[in-house]
């Protein structure tokens, strides 16, 4: 992901910020040498665990859940946005577009991914929480002004506790059953591709979105799901180009 | 494929030739342009269209076909060797182990896609010039000194105006005619990978050819057959890493 961000945004100097509980010194030095190699740095968070102990973590998940939650509270108070991303991605075209997106007064930016299906699974599945869309929480613009006036952690939390069960993707079923209405809707095509469904978005508007329109104006490709790009049995049309930024990470 | 060529290869100084017999010179100019912005060189040779006067010319094909067959002939005669790529390849790792193979007393090395139809096929038109693999062309490393030494025009020639009918890819049938002898075998998924054959190759030792494998190791990425990865319809395990060099060659 930090690679593809990087080769592909070469007039840009990023600060990336980085929240974890258990990272090493060492990791964290090869990180930083790393990210300052691409002309960019690095601000670490450390998060003490104590941090959430009075957070409910459902079974199966971890604190770190809360992270992306509650970064308007972790990340420096003079920050005004930030821009979440999975690290299952690709940044295949410049990100500034994406980064600058007005809020209009929303707290959040962010797409959902409109196959049918999965779509009207989760609305179900969240009711009475009734939203409009699903949105995905792995492309995320966070606007933490607004954030650091309306939101309370204490919320969130009564939320888990009282909906353990009815938790999938925790993270994500939160913010959509608390937040749906607070996010600006962006467009999944360009910002959040979930690369799963090439032959499905291929037949909208006449096959206007074909592998050509998705390499040159596409700006994320998501590996959304299970299967993963760098699992030996992958297939799947953004194999090759996935594995050709793998190898640049590495060498 | 000189995109690709110069992303993989950033620490050589390469000499481009190309032979025409009817570019224009601001064709050329911007050619040039392209290729010094690269750190590469271009010698371009001009062929005057007479020069191949008393050669016979098959049906549906020009005298183009002869550029790859004499081109020790139009090459300044104090190069000994070069490397004759297709157009439509994808070079996505170093390539001068290829450059630097030892001829070992051969005219050329090339490599042969082991798909025994195909292969068995081919056997079968080209009898009785019987031969015991046949080799695709479109990555033709020679010895231009033996070439110089060994081979006559007029045999060429001669050989196409006596099997007109037979030659279905011509340059690629005569090369195989004449001189299956005369060329040393590459191994072909490492410099002469046919994409249409992922799945093909992967059931081969064990699923060792898999997109990791190919991604890290193989050299040449050739788009054989009629389909080609610039068409709109083309669908194929590397047309995602195709198209991402496309537009890096057009940005």
């Amino acid at each position: 992901m930090l690679k593809s961000l990087f080769l592909n945004n070469v007039n840009e100097e990023f600060c990336i910020y980085l929240m974890h509980t258990s990272l090493l010194p060492e990791e964290i030095e090869d990180l930083k040498r790393y990210i300052s190699a691409n002309k960019s740095r690095l601000e670490v968070i450390y998060v003490d665990e104590n941090y959430f102990h009075d957070a409910p973590v459902p079974f199966h998940y971890t604190k770190e859940m809360y992270f992306r939650l509650l970064a308007f509270q972790l990340l420096p108070h003079d920050l005004k946005r930030i821009l979440y991303l999975d690290p299952d991605i690709l940044v295949i075209n410049p990100i500034r577009e994406l980064y600058d997106t007005e809020f209009d007064g929303y707290m959040f930016a962010a797409a959902y991914h409109d196959k049918l299906s999965l779509k009207e699974l989760n609305k179900i599945r969240l009711f009475p929480y009734s939203i409009d869309a699903y949105y995905n929480s792995g492309v995320l613009l966070m606007n933490l002004e607004s954030l650091r006036q309306n939101v309370d952690a204490q919320d969130i939390f009564k939320f888990v506790e009282e909906n353990r069960p009815k938790l999938i993707m925790p993270d994500q079923d939160i913010l959509n059953a608390l937040f749906a209405k607070q996010i600006k809707t962006i467009d999944g095509k360009k910002y959040n591709y979930d690369a799963r469904y090439y032959h499905y978005y291929k037949l909208a508007r006449n096959g206007l979105y074909d592998m050509d329109h998705i390499i040159y104006n596409t700006v994320i490709i998501h590996f959304c799901g299970k299967k993963k790009p760098w699992h030996k049995k992958y297939t799947g049309k953004f194999h090759s180009l996935y594995k050709h930024y793998e190898k640049l990470a590495f060498s």
